[in-house]
This record gives C-alpha cells, structure tokens and sequence, in this order.
C-alpha cells in the first residue's frame, strides 16, 4: 500500500515485547489488603508451615488408630474420654493406648494421637465410655503440620496478577506486605482537529472524544497509572510540545489519531521530531489497525494508534496489553478462549492485511451462531455489541455462511495453559 | 445427615435469588468515567443521531455516484475540484454534478455529494481536473448519520455491568451522567476463637483470619461496598450484638463459621434470635458448602457461610454472587464457560450431596488433562493453585482415570448466551 513498509502483527508484537522486557522494572510494597490486581515482583515465599499445628477436620474424638481395628457395630471399642482440647487453645493432653480426647473442627491435635473419628461415628456408653463402631485409618481427618503449604515453599510465583484467592494465601501465611511492580505511569494523548470533550455539544463536523477514556480504561485495567493529556488539534508542533512534557513523566505515551500518511498526520512527525528516539516500527498488517506505530525514547515507550475507536481498542488489545505484561514480568499470560460458531453471514477477508471480526453469537439448540458485525471505520457500538472476535488470515478465502469458526470469546481475562488447545 | 434437612443447591440458589429481586434496590447518577464495572439501572437511551452528520471515513474526494460510471483506466472520468472540507468544519460547499470536493478521513460529507472516492484511486490532469478511474458506488466509505445508534436508541440495556467499550459509547453519545444501582452495602463478619488477625503469630491451635479479606474481595467485586466487623469469638451474644448492629446498616451480612450444627456453632442461634428475623433455609446438599444458611430481617440478607476458606469462596459463586446479581437488577450474567479435559486421576463423587472438585489443568498435545486437587477441609493454597472446577452429582458412580470432564474455567467472568452450550 501507498507509502507503508506493513510489518505482520507477530512480528510488530515480538518487536514491543523484546523492548519491553530490556526495561528497568520498579517494585514496590504494598499492604495485602491493596494487593488485588497488582503483579508480583519476586516469588512469595511461606515463612512457616501451614497450617502451623496438627490440625482436626471435623468435630470428634482424636484417638489412635490401632485402637479401633477390630471395632464393629455389634463389638464396639471402648475409650476413655480424658477431656477435651479447647478450640484456639494448645493441646495439654496425651493420648495413651485406649484413650480419646474430644476436638473440636479445627482444632489442634493432641499428642500421642494419629487420627480423629468423627462424632457421628460415636456413642457414649452408661459409665461415660466411648464406643467406638468402625476403624479409623491413620491420619484420618487430619492436615498436618505444613500439609497445605511447608515453610520455604513458594506460595505465588513472582510475574502473577494477584487475585482473591491469592489475598487469602497471603492472609493465611501472615504476609501482610508483598513485593509487588510499580504501576507504570501512562499518558494518553488523543488528538484530531474534530474531538471534543464527551460534555460538548459537538458543531457539525465535529465529534465528542471516546479514545481518551477507552484507551485510559484500557491501560489502568494492564496495570497502568494513567493521565489524559489536553486533545491536541493536528499540528506538529502542539502536540510535540505534549510529547515532550509526557515523555518526561511517563514510561508509557499512547497517541490516538494522525498515525496514518495523509496530510493531516502529524503523529509521525512529532513522534521521531523527539529528541533521541528510536522508531520501531511504523504500519501494521492488520485490519483494523495498520497506522499503527512504536517508538522508544530512553525508558519510555510510545505508541501511535489508530483514531478510530475500534481499531483503537484492538490495537491496545493485540500489541500494547502483551507489551505491558512482558513489561511488568507477567509470567501468566492471560488466556484466551475461543469457541466453535456456524457464520450467520459471510465473511470476506482482507486481501492484504489479516483481519479481525468483531461478531455476535447466538444460540442456536447446541450450536452457536456468529453473526458478523459492520466494520465500516468509525461505528462505535459494534464494540458493545460484539460477544467475541473472529481472526482471518491476509488472502484467506471468502467465509461462507455455515461455515466453522473460531471465535474468541471477550473479554479474555482466563489464565492458564489453555491457549492453542481451545482454538 | 444427622441434624440436617439439606436442600439441593438449586433450590437455595432459587430461594434467595427469588427473594433478592422483591428488595427495594436504589440508584444514583455517576459521572461516566466513575461508572466502569457499576451496573445500569435503567435502558441508557442515545439523545442524537450518532453520528450526528454524514460522515467520510477515508481520505478522498467527495462525489456523485453516478458521475463515475463510465470510469475507467483508460477512460478516466474528469471532475472538477471546487474546493475542500476541512476537518472538524461545517461543509460550505455544494457538489453539482461533474464537480468533487477534498475530504478528510472522519470530515463532514458535503452536501450534494453520494459517495466518496479514496484518494489513492485517483489522479490530478495538468489543468489541475481530477482523474476517476474506477466506478464507485452509492453510499460509498460514507457513515450516514445515525448510521451507527439513531436518537433514541438504546445504547446499553438496564442491568449490564458497565465495560469497557461502554465507557467508550457513553463518551461518544455525550452522556456524562448514567443512572446505576448504588452498590449494596455488605458487612463481613468472621468468627471463631481460634481466628487472629493476619498481622499476628498464631498461638498453638489460633490461625489467621482469611474469610474477612477473600469475602469483602468477592463482595466488592460482585458490585458491594464492604466493611469488615471485628472478628468475634464463638459466642451466641457476642455474635448477636455485632449482628443488631451490622443489620441496622448493611443490606448483606456474610457471617463465616460457626453455622454448622456443632456444640460450639452459635451462628444460627444468633442470626435466628435477630427480632424480626425469618430463616429461609438452613443446610444445602453441596460439597463443600452445607452448613450454609439464609435469612432476611426486613431488608437486609444474612447469609451464614462455612468457616473453611474454599468453602466459603464455593458458597458466595454459587449462592451469593448470583443473589447478589439479581437484586442488582443484572440482566446479563457471566456466563461461565466450561472446556472438555481428560481426568488425570479418579474422582469419588459423594454419596449424599452434588459436590465441586477444584482441578488443575495441563496441555497434552491437543487435548486438556484435569487433575483433581487435594480437597481436604482446611487446605486453602487449593484455591490458587485451581484452574477450574468439575460439578459432580450425588451418588454419580466414580470417574476414572481418562473419563472425559466438562471444567469450568476460573475465573468465569464472561457474558453472553453461551451458557450450556460450551459444558
């Protein structure tokens, strides 16, 4: 195409990754209680068995399994209740051969004991005996010492976004502070003669700003600070001006609108009019997507996108997000899972550039429909619309209607090690 | 089971979402940049056409149709050029036949005008005409006003969670201000003598308080704002005091531990000796999960949740979090989505109630291979070390190893109408 050098989206991908990965990374520590989302910087390590004590499971009667082999509901084994262990309280007791001690779930073991039968399993007998109808295995109904996690052990990896269930191993192994990454400050700069502000009644001509607020929502839910910059009408010099003072304060500039070739796109020109920048790359093999730039100035990385909000977003989601997380040592990539749809119409890829399809799905008895949404440049709500996504290959045959696809399901925030396996 | 009339777990879930929906539920007006992850309380109605004008989505001449028809490489179509839009302005200009004007990509379509051709397809003659070499059609790289939402439209239906792509409409549409339901106030109450705060060295026999920090972790995200009571021993009137309190100025109430049927489980003595206070049901058949109960005093629900950690999480997904979705009003809920995996070790459904098993995922050439984690009372890292879950049904025959599994992916945040289709 006229005045490209298109590079395909893996390779524009591993470009911003491999920088991304070179740059200094900041830690910080933060309180577990303000840890939820936040990455960890180092391995989280348990400090101390847990739990910290032989530990009952169920309300009963801790006792020793050779005790009870040959017990039945016609001979049952009689035990000697010495007393009790208090819930929360150390265990004073000891048990002997042919002795009990009541528990309480949770509870600590007493010593000399190996296992714990439960209440129900129990009756007392006139003299205050316990009898006893069935064997009880050793071990039964009981964690031991360091049974969920031994001193030492590694209890969340260092690269992982911590969530709920993470609050609650820290809280559980007393680690009130963790070792988390520094947010990374962004800046979001949207420009264009036409936008203004989502309060304005726009004149004709002009339209009200979205990227700003789509794109900041974007970079704080990957783990960024984020500051809107003021629009900048296209000019060079204006938004130079901006890039300047933004290249200063943040480690990450995305500017949406003017990234293309036309008169009007000053991106470009202000970007590499940075003092001692590096343009990665400029163009994009991707529908939408392809005026899309990176270029790196000392530890700041900046980003040109495309105007339209759509195309916006998707650039954000296929580059900048998996930027972000090489960038913060994200060790577990967000998974993406994709499902089998019949296309409801048809699909006709771009010849030159792969493309992505927003789509809706449909029930449809155990089947599931795609219905491709329009993508004319500049529609909005397709976005809020579209329940997942459908990738072509540039040059890929037309789609037709029943044919299989994949679609991957939004949003795509699933971790583990499904990737590929569900496509 | 001794002392319980469980209920199945559809039934409880059924039970408080069918009582849920009758509470009052209250809204109020945020700014739009506030209202990511609130949900709408009302249809969000377009009030103008969006666009608002015909819109140009490339850069190119604006033209009639017509005029092109006879267009080709060697018989290019002469038009003149009578001037141009400039972006972000009213269009002074009227295209007559045999006449083209310059536009912007995004620019105002000017009047007369059908249809635009993209710059690149044309050339400049000498004298300064401009050269069509192709035929375009009607409507042509054209958003016609309203094309994307007209006025009056709805924009985002009454009860979504608002995301992001939402965010992005509402700037575009101009609204500022959304009405969304007033998050739920929800005091977590955890109980229990052996329970110390996470910052402590537990005595022999105390732990940590964990239920406090993953349950206001789970009710935040399910739409509350949450307060934390101070943890109380097992005690019926310290209990009841603490709850007296919290009914008068919460609208939920999580109380973990302490609801089973156990000589130290004061909580439904306490929850039922509220004034007022009717008990909706008290046990459910679900592994983990049974000592679970419900109960609503005027407008505020109580639910009494088990003191083991995962059981407690198992509780607030599958009972809590979809109570907590209906009477917020959501009509769109996460849909949870299942893969197909291959058990990489038996699994010993329980007799009397449904039961949830926690699994670990691994890729095996194409196919998933789910391995059952050790479900032991008490074990907590179990919660992160989880990729999904497997449902089994009481009294289902054992699943052996190989036996094909539908898993249902963690975390399950996914909306949408797949639910079912994807088991």
């Amino acid at each position: 195409m006229k005045g490209w050098n298109l590079i395909p989206l893996a390779q524009a991908r591993r470009i911003a990754r491999d920088c991304a990965e070179k740059l200094p990374r900041h830690t910080e520590m933060v309180d577990f209680q303000q840890a939820l989302g936040r990455i960890t910087a180092e391995n989280i390590i348990n400090p101390a068995d847990n739990p910290e004590f032989d530990r009952t499971t169920v309300d009963g009667y801790a006792l020793i399994a050779g005790d009870t082999v040959p017990a039945s509901t016609d001979a049952p084994v009689r035990l000697e209740v010495i007393g009790e262990v208090r819930m929360g309280h150390q265990a004073v007791l000891r048990v002997q051969p042919g002795q009990a001690v009541r528990v309480p779930t949770g509870g600590i073991l007493p010593a000399g004991a190996d296992s714990v039968i439960m209440q129900e399993y129990t009756r007392r007998s006139a003299d205050g005996g316990l009898l006893i109808e069935q064997p009880v295995a050793p071990g039964q109904n009981i964690i031991w010492r360091g049974d969920d996690t031994p001193a030492g052990a590694v209890v969340i990896p260092a690269g992982r976004r911590i969530g709920i269930p993470d609050i609650g191993v820290l809280a559980s192994c007393g680690l009130t502070r963790v070792r988390v990454v520094k947010r990374l400050v962004a800046t979001i700069i949207t420009t264009g003669d036409e936008v203004v502000a989502p309060g304005m009644v726009p004149e004709p001509g002009q339209i009200r700003d979205v990227n700003s607020f789509t794109l900041s929502a974007l970079a704080e839910a990957a783990g960024c600070e984020t500051r809107l910059a003021d629009r900048i009408p296209d000019s060079c010099t204006g938004l130079l001006d901006t890039l300047q003072r933004a290249v200063a304060e943040s480690d990450l500039i995305l500017v949406s609108g003017g990234s293309s070739v036309g008169d009007r796109d000053f991106t470009t020109a202000a970007i590499t009019a940075i003092s001692d920048v590096e343009l990665l790359f400029h163009g994009v093999s991707l529908k939408p997507g392809k005026p899309t730039l990176l270029a790196r100035r000392e530890n700041t990385l900046i980003f040109g996108v495309p105007g339209h909000t759509v195309a916006a977003m998707t650039v954000f989601q296929e580059i900048v997000e998996p930027t972000l997380a090489a960038w913060q040592g994200m060790t577990e990539l967000p998974c993406r899972i994709a499902v089998r749809a019949k296309l409801g119409s048809p699909l006709r890829p771009d010849r030159e550039r792969d493309e992505i399809f927003r789509v809706r799905l449909e029930t449809n008895g155990n089947d599931l429909t795609a219905w491709p949404l329009p993508a004319k440049s500049g529609l909005i709500t397709v976005m809020t619309r579209a329940h997942g996504m459908v990738y072509t290959q540039a040059g890929q045959p037309e789609l037709r209607v029943g044919d299989e696809v994949a679609v991957q399901v939004l949003p795509d925030r699933l971790s583990g090690p499904f990737r590929g396996v569900l496509q």
